[in-house]
């Protein structure tokens, strides 16, 4: 390795985010030694098997000793106790990241903890999967995703510099924006899709005209979709609402609003207002795909993996 | 060709649906001839070039004399006028059939016309993508999913079973249930999901504070998956919501609710009716899995293809 970017980091939590830095870190030789951090027993067992890290230390405290870069990849709740934790052990000249999907609440929860001499600089990956714990990770999570982070007025431009070259080296583009926008950004294009499918969910599981077993069997005109952002991590997504809740009921609110002249324009019979909302969502849709957030393949280019699918019944030809 | 389902069938459209189903046929030897019409001069020129059906019609009364099995693969709110049209000239003894998502309305606007020679059974297939027109068929479209067929009370058995056997033999199993019970269920399965999906991508579209290129560049957190199911057929969709306006109703009645009372928990801060509901909907995500009608794979196995997104910068190792 001639020339990684930090000599040592700390992972703290190796869930989906954590384990996958983990694997993108090896695989772009990014640092000469990783350490980590979970709290769970099992996790820290499980990482160690499948070496994550070259040692996952039982305390965060222990973990991020020595360490040049230290990445908080817990849940938003989580991370004032954490930063209260590490704080008195971090390094002078560090810097510290976050991979929180709300920033101003982090930046509340975490800066008073933060010693002058560490540079801290928040972060959010533009990505993920439904999945969670230290075996969902792979490397190639962040390719071709964004990256944002959120650095106070005052931060230090060379360790900005530094933040964003490990980014790119897990194969993200980097942006820089305020925290507040963020937030706002956030809501719209994470935040309440997945507020709005967790709700779909809900209100299917709760029919009684119409069963359990009929909602699943049929879910493939359209409900699967919203099942996929669903079933992410429940804690995640708890804290995420709780600490984004202005943004959040903004957008709702709005969300709202449009729903219910939807409603009218059904209940009026209104074609044209249809055609020209729907017409429109093409072009966004569209707009993803160019800019290679999205594949084109029908379907998100889903495989036809299920065991228990019937094959076509094979005929006389 | 040893056994054909039906001599001889006749495809009304010959858009996702009625091209998947033509070459559906093609791969199992359902037909032993295959003719259709597309209302469109260039659906029709292009059906003929990629070979959809050995003689594509001007007219629908043209293509459906002599067939033993017609299906109408147009919008549901197009069956009228075809049911009209194409009436006079049915064959005694065939079997009509249509692949409507809603299908009260289709039994109003098309029985009528229907000889009572003619077995009229509507279906409806639970398959397709966002994609449309006669290009965008394929033959595994109908392979593991669900046909509902709804025939009217006194409906001929034999006429039943020969329906049941062509959709099998195009891949799908197939479920009998009474129009107005498929109408609810659907509604909650596909259509408003499909409702909900376009209402948000409308929402984002109109915001100021975050503009339309930063919603396109971070879709990944999540917005993205809506989009998808938004991009579908826009006339397709305005005739499913005005043609099943009551259930459409009632189902965006319940999810108003329960969004008020998520929007409520956000409100309070209330953590555990978070973490219950969230928590709900990964057991339907595994049902889904499990029953076949999604692939287990993380972001639905979703493949990297765009060109413009960067790879991840060589680093010496």
């Amino acid at each position: 390795m001639a020339d990684p970017i930090f000599e040592r980091v700390a992972l703290i939590g190796l869930g989906l985010i954590g384990s996958s830095l983990a694997l993108a870190i090896q695989r772009g030789g990014l640092a000469r030694h990783v350490v980590g951090h979970a709290r769970s027993p099992k996790t820290r067992k499980i990482a160690g098997e499948i070496g994550l890290a070259e040692r996952v230390c039982e305390s965060a405290a222990d973990a991020v000793s020595d360490a040049d870069l230290v990445i908080l990849c817990v849940p938003v709740g989580a991370c004032a106790e954490v930063a209260k934790e590490i704080g008195p052990k971090l390094k002078a000249g560090a810097v510290l990241t976050d991979v929180g999907s709300v920033k101003e609440a982090v930046i509340r929860d975490v800066a008073p903890y933060v010693p002058q001499s560490v540079h801290f600089i928040p972060g959010h990956p533009i990505a993920g999967t439904e999945q969670s714990g230290p075996l969902s990770g792979f490397a190639e999570l962040f390719d071709g995703r964004w990256c944002i982070l959120t650095p106070p007025p005052l931060s230090d431009p060379g360790a900005i510099e530094r933040l964003k070259s490990f980014w790119r080296g897990c194969g993200s583009n980097v942006e820089i924006m305020d925290a507040q926008h963020h937030d706002l950004v956030l809501a719209i294009t994470s935040h309440l899709p997945h507020l709005i499918a967790y709700n779909i969910v809900g209100t299917a599981a709760d029919l009684e005209e119409v069963t359990k077993s009929e909602v699943i069997k049929y879910s493939a005109g359209g409900f699967r979709d919203f099942t996929r952002i669903a079933a992410s991590d429940p804690v995640m997504w708890r804290d995420v609402f709780l600490n984004n809740k202005d943004a959040v009921l903004e957008m709702l609110g709005r969300f709202s609003e449009d729903l219910s002249a939807l409603q009218r324009a059904i209940r009026w019979g209104d074609a044209d207002t249809l055609i020209t909302l729907f017409t429109r969502a093409r072009e966004i849709r569209r707009g993803i795909i160019a800019a290679g957030q999205d594949t084109a393949a029908p379907d998100f280019g889903r495989q036809k993996t299920s065991a228990d699918a019937p094959l076509p019944p094979k005929r006389g030809g």
